[in-house]
Formats: C-alpha cells, structure tokens, sequence
C-alpha cells in the first residue's frame, strides 16, 4: 500500500464522487424502515431488547435461510448461518478465528483496498494473487501455494472490488478442492453476489460450503441499508463452532440484535425481495449512463469493461497518467474517483482507477462524468 | 480458568437463574422502544440509514457529551468520545489498538469472567491483583508494576463484577498517576457507574481522561437495552486517534448507526434520564428483597456485603463448599449462580458464588432464593 487509503464518507456539498462506495439516498428509503420499525415494534417482546443468541436469533437465522435458499438457488440451513455486524467486522472476526499472527493471507489483485489495514492490525503477512477476466489466476494460485502456507484466501468471486470480475463456475470448483488440499480457509466477500444486472452469476461460494473450507460473508449493507451494521456468514459446522468460541462474540450475544429484528422482517414481509428488484433496476440504469458518459468522452484514453454486477467500473488509462496525482485534479474539478495503487497488495496499477456508479442518480452520474472527463481532457 | 465460562442466556423455563447477569423483561419496555423508533423515523433522513462516521454520528456524540456531562457531573466533549457495538467489543477493540500478542494484561481478582477469554484470544498474559473493600489494592498493583510492564490494567472500578466493590476516590488518583509514570491504558469497564442504589460513588475514570491513560468504556446495554448493541469509549486526543486507525472500523463506519440513532433520541428525550431512574428504583427494590432473603436464610453458611450499586452480591460460603459442584444442585433445583472460580485468574474463589438480582423481579428473587437455601441447607 503506497496510498494511506481512507473511507471516502460523505461528500462535500455539490461534490460528485465516484470513490465513494455507498448507496445513493434513494435507495435508502425512510418509508421502508418506517415499515420494518412498525412491523418490529407491533409484535415485539421485551426479551427482544435483550442480548440474544451469540450465533443470531433464531427467527432471523431461520429468515435468512429461506431469504438465501431463494436468492442463491440452493438450500441454506439455519444452523449454518452467523449473525455479524457487517461485512468489514466480518472480516475482522475471521481474522481473529482462522488466522494468527505471522501468517499469510492471499489476495486478489487488484482487491477490497481498506480490507489490507484488516490484515495487516492482525500482522498477516499479504501475498496478491492476479486476476484476469474469469477471475484469480488459479496457475497464479497453485503457483503461489508452492512457496506459501495460506491460512486464508481473501475473494470477492462475484464482481470483484475493484475489477467487476467474476470468478468463473471451474476456477470456483478448483479454489474448493484447493481449500481442502492445502488446508487453507477460503473468506469469500460475497456481498455484490445478489446484485446482478446482466447475465448469469455463478452460484455462491456459500452454496459450497459441504465442499471445502469456506467462509462465506454476506451483508445488508448492499442490498437493504449500511446504518443497520448487519450482515451474516455461513460456513460449515466446525467453522460455525470456532466463530462461537470467540471471547467477544461469547460476551456479548448477538453481534447486532436490533438490526437482525428489522432485517427478519424486511425478509419475510417480501420487502427485502422487492428492495433488491428495486436497487438492481436503479443500479442497472446507472450502468448503462456511465457507460454511455465513457463512450462518449473517454475513448481512447481509458480501456475498460463494462460490469455486469456490483457497484464499479474499472478504468485502465493510456499516457502513462497517474491515477494518485489525478485524483487531487478530479476533487479540484468537483468529482472523485479511487485511485488504483489503493487496490494493490505492491503499488501497481498506477495508471488505473475505479468508478463506483452507485452513490449518485443517473444526471448526477452525467454531470460528474462531464467534470470528469474536462479533468482527463487536459491529459489527453 | 479452571471452569469452561460460558455465556448464561435466557434460561430453561420457570428456572430463576441467578448467575444470568442481564436486565430483566419488564426493564426494557416495549413502549419505551416504539416511542425511540417513532422519534427517530419521524425526523429521519435517508443518509440516517448509510455508514456514518467512525467516530459516530455526530449528533448521537453530541447528545452523549451532554449526557455524561449530566450523569457523571463533569464536562464531556463529543471529541472524546468514541460508539461502540457494546462493552465486549469495546474490550475486544482496545486490546486490538493497545496491545500485542505477548503483552501483559493486569485484571482484578476478582474480575469480569467472559473479559478473560478475550484477553487471551489476543494473545496476552494475565495477571490477576487482588482486590480489598476498597477495590484494587495499590499496594499489590505497585508490588506487580515492579515485575511486569503490562500494556492494559483492566478495572471494573464501580460495583466491580463479580465482588460489588468500587474503587476509592484516592485509589483512582493513584491508579491514574501510575497510568502516566508506568506508561500503561486504564482499560476501565464503567458499566456500572450509573446504577447506585445507596450512597455516592466516586467519579467515573471517564473524568479523568485529561490526567492520565484512561480508555473508559460505558454502554447503553445497562442503562436502556442490551440488544441495541451500543455502547461509548470515553478517552483523550490520542487514544481515540488509535481507535480510528483500526482497519474494520475504518472501512465499516460508525460501528452501529441504527442503533445510535434511538439512543440519541432517548437522550434528547429525557426518555434515558427516566429509564435510568425507573430501573434504579427497581434494583434497589431487588437488593433489599436479596439482602432480606440471605439474611433469613443464608446465615451463618455465608457472608457478604450489600452491594451499593451494579448488578450482583458476592457470597462467600464456610463448610468448605465447592461452588462448582453446588452448581449443578442448584440448576436441579430450578435455581442458579456464577461459581466463583470463573472470575479468577488462578483458580480462587471454589468457596464463593455471584448473585445477580437484575434479570429477575422481586417476587421470583424470593421464590429463587427459597429454592436455593435449599439446595444450601443440605450443606449445612
């Protein structure tokens, strides 16, 4: 990491941009929480204010099974499942359970850039892993395993941050037996996997888990709202146990019991189906404005593809501009972006940088596009 | 540890557990909470629902600030305070800020018996200092502090968890001076300092931020609802700068922004400041329904000393009595305790047991007690 990458929160007024991460405030509709808060509220119990099971509450866990048997196309078991306060936190907590100091985490490359400060506060060591267009290279991957013992694989597989790649249906097969092969625990970050807006997906890591070592993370922050600091992990029974065995999450029960209350409920009222229709068809057009905004103006400065899921674009610029000094022009012009060294586990990517498409409307995506590609003209 | 501790939830039914140290149903009203959820829907705001800040949100650490400025009689500012998912993962987060593995942890003893655990999940060696009825014994810290640099000393300071007892105000200087001359962080567990049923309590380590090393942790669990998952850090500049470093909150946001948002409004409200009263009123009621049934029939096989605050009485037993084996008597009895060797470091306290008189009303605490003189009685 040569950049001190920072979490890029709200933006200064007027300000349109693209490095921040984050749904737009459409998609997080007050009308929806009223909902969920009166449907909570109508039938609650006082020993729901409590601390709950560490694990989840059962009624959640057994809504978020029905919720991912739907959404993945596989069955999910109650008993499979992990309450967490997040994805980042979720992290965080298979860190603490499947790694120690001194050991090594593989990472994609280019990969979830504030995932790398996670690894490096528990003192793992990082090796980066390269992508191509079906995903981690796995020649790169058996290679690597040749000079290292991985105590963890670190994978976004669908719509990887920052690349939009997704690992193909045959690499996720290979990254299994591997998992069991050479003992090493598989963190998959799917939390892009219900946010498809082209084509087909191959099936969850989390439909996997009777197969290798996984750990499979997902959250609402992508598909309902970030503030509920909600999110789950399915894994195995054995890893399920160690998560348990957690000193903290033992203390404290469930990681965040309020929030799975309002999440129960948007899952079997039909809210939470209808909010994803709702997110993806809003994502979807916003796809298609920063494809046509990059079409218009950023041909033949800038190689990219065009995503299928998730919240990026993934831009490769010619004239060997660099992304870091751009950055300061883009926010001086009213916009932003991520600058691709963020992304590397060893500086790279220079020359590349990421769009998220998600945090603004569709004239908003226009109007930053314009300023820019006012900023990218001056390298032209 | 020589007994497995494990986290007592909500028991078998029509079991009167007194070893579940957790508020009981009618302390978290219903109303209370549809009153928070209404407030806060009714002036929400889209963004209410995204990540927030780090740090908080700012307007909940504003409200806190006033809050403790009120409730500890000193002035708090919202710069130095810090949201947390709760007391277990604010000890879980400063042993990740302040420590490595390797490090030496001072605890009390006795001390919080699930905090163990955590400590050890990172890697650290206890060490456990004797308490008096003054709390932590100076005499023993400073005797230890000349043997070991620990990183952390770990204090309840008020009403300590499991023995009742509260630090001197003498004894918080000293501790507080040998924080600067000693180079360790006062990891102090304030969980307690708001629940007093008799007398004053000497001020919160959370004033003191200013003189010495003093990370204070305070939660919203004890006061409103455990299952809001939310507590604070109270510390100076730097402290909470190396909060901010940490890679999963960096990338996650506030660490509950849900939640912080209901807790916010209770505070504005004047709706904490009754709670708060109202739940005093009952534990005060439960201390005198406790201290009478122990004194009816707990003589002379124990001692203790009325708790003036917090959750739990602390008994020693004569006849030599292993509380670990009395345990399984009492839950076949429909009863239940803390044996006393889970709060100790080394093995201590087989003669004592920890009472906890808030999960239950007055009526079941004189029904729990008549069985668990029973189970006593054979003892005898």
């Amino acid at each position: 990491m040569n950049v001190r990458a920072t979490f890029d929160s709200a933006g200064v007024a007027g300000q349109i941009n693209f490095g921040i991460g984050q749904p737009s405030p459409d998609l997080m509709p007050v009308d929806l929480f009223r909902s969920l808060s009166e449907q909570f509220i109508a039938g609650a119990d006082p020993l729901d204010f409590n601390y709950g099971a560490s694990q989840g509450d059962r009624r959640f866990l057994e809504s978020l099974a029905a919720f991912l048997t739907r959404a993945y196309g596989h069955p999910a078991a109650p008993d499979s499942l992990f309450v967490t306060g997040g994805n980042s936190q979720a992290i965080e907590l298979v860190c603490e359970r499947f790694t120690k100091p001194g050991d090594t985490v593989f990472v994609e490359e280019p990969s979830y850039f504030l995932a790398f400060q996670i690894f490096l506060d528990r003192g793992l060591n990082i090796v980066s892993i390269p992508l191509d267009e079906q995903g981690m290279r796995m020649d790169a991957l058996e290679d690597a395993l040749r000079h290292h013992q991985p105590a963890l694989v670190y994978t976004i597989p669908s719509f990887n941050n920052p690349s939009g790649v997704t690992l193909s249906g045959p690499r996720r097969e290979r990254l299994v037996d591997l998992s069991r092969a050479h003992d090493f625990v598989i963190a998959a970050d799917e939390v892009y996997q219900l946010l498809v807006y082209e084509g087909d997906v191959p099936p969850a890591l989390g439909t996997m888990i009777d197969r290798g070592n996984i750990v499979s993370m997902g959250t609402f922050s992508k598909i309902l709202a970030p503030g509920l600091r909600l999110g789950w992990i399915q894994a195995g029974p054995g890893h399920i146990k160690r998560l348990l065995e957690s000193g903290w999450v033992n203390s404290g029960g469930s990681i965040n019991h309020n929030s799975s209350h309002l999440a129960r409920h948007a899952m079997d009222s039909g809210l939470q189906d209808q909010h994803i229709e709702f997110a993806v068809s809003r994502y979807r057009e916003r796809v298609d404005v920063m494809q046509e905004e990059l079409e218009r103006a950023f041909r033949p400065l800038a190689r990219w593809t065009r995503p299928r899921g998730g919240y990026f674009f993934w831009l490769e610029l010619e004239n060997g501009i660099d992304t870091v000094a751009l950055r300061g022009e883009a926010i001086a012009a009213g916009t932003g972006f991520q600058p691709g060294p963020v992304f590397s586990g060893s500086g790279r990517f220079g020359h590349c940088l990421r769009l998220s498409f998600a945090h603004y409307t569709a004239a908003q995506i226009r109007e930053g596009m314009h300023r820019l590609s006012g900023v990218l003209r001056n390298h032209a």
